[in-house]
């Protein structure tokens, strides 16, 4: 069990004009640019029935988060307890996967648009899924 | 790009009486039995300030999945329309990452006990992170 590892392959990347963490907002409702999710070109039929309107769920590897840090004050603020990186956002984490929701705003061959999303350019995506509805609807 | 890849460590399993896949509901809504994640001691720290009550996105790595599907009909049903991955949950997808969202019942040392996940008995655990509420509560 200690030993075992799990190799993720990036499927995509984010086209974004984000081009540093500092003018990043925290949260993608907190106001980020319009940016595009690049699909590589082998993984292009796994975009089949995506649509514009339609909410996802995209996966990132936040490639500059510290990996050893497991406890941290939320945004920086010392002000506020020391949080378990569990109960946070925060990039640094054992296994830094950004989740992210966002809408499509249009789809262009391997190109999809979408609102809201935080993540600065070239940020590697792992995955993508929809946003699951009621369950009589899946 | 092409030949990046990235490493995954599991921070803990997941301990449930659901033991196969078959009997397995797609999504933790529709009826899977309370379980439990097997937090790794070295990665106890992180969990500081998780409670019950709360609700948490949990994330798995499928490794049954089966990485080389890109199109599937969902829930293997051959009367629903080819999909693509991306447009599906299926654990047969590039990066079978499960996310799956549940409420915290119960903490007892290193063991989080939960309500609805639909993992089986087994299954890596790579994250754990906060539902995040309205944007004023962050």
């Amino acid at each position: 069990m200690n030993d075992t590892r799990y190799e993720l392959r990036p499927i995509g990347f984010v086209e974004s004009s984000l081009v540093d963490l500092a003018s990043a907002p925290a949260q993608g409702d907190e106001g980020a640019p319009d940016a595009r999710i690049v699909v590589r070109p082998e993984f292009a039929p796994a975009m089949r029935s995506l649509e514009a309107g339609e909410s996802i769920v995209v996966l990132t590897w936040l490639d500059r988060g510290d990996r050893t840090v497991l406890e941290l004050h939320p945004r920086d603020d010392p002000t506020r307890p020391l949080h378990g990186v569990f109960s946070t956002r925060s990039p640094d984490r054992p296994n830094p996967i950004g989740l992210h929701e966002v809408e499509i705003v249009g789809i262009e061959d391997t190109r999809i648009q979408v609102r809201n999303l935080e993540a600065i350019d070239g940020t590697p995506v792992v995955d993508i899924k929809p946003v699951l509805g009621p369950v009589g609807a899946r």
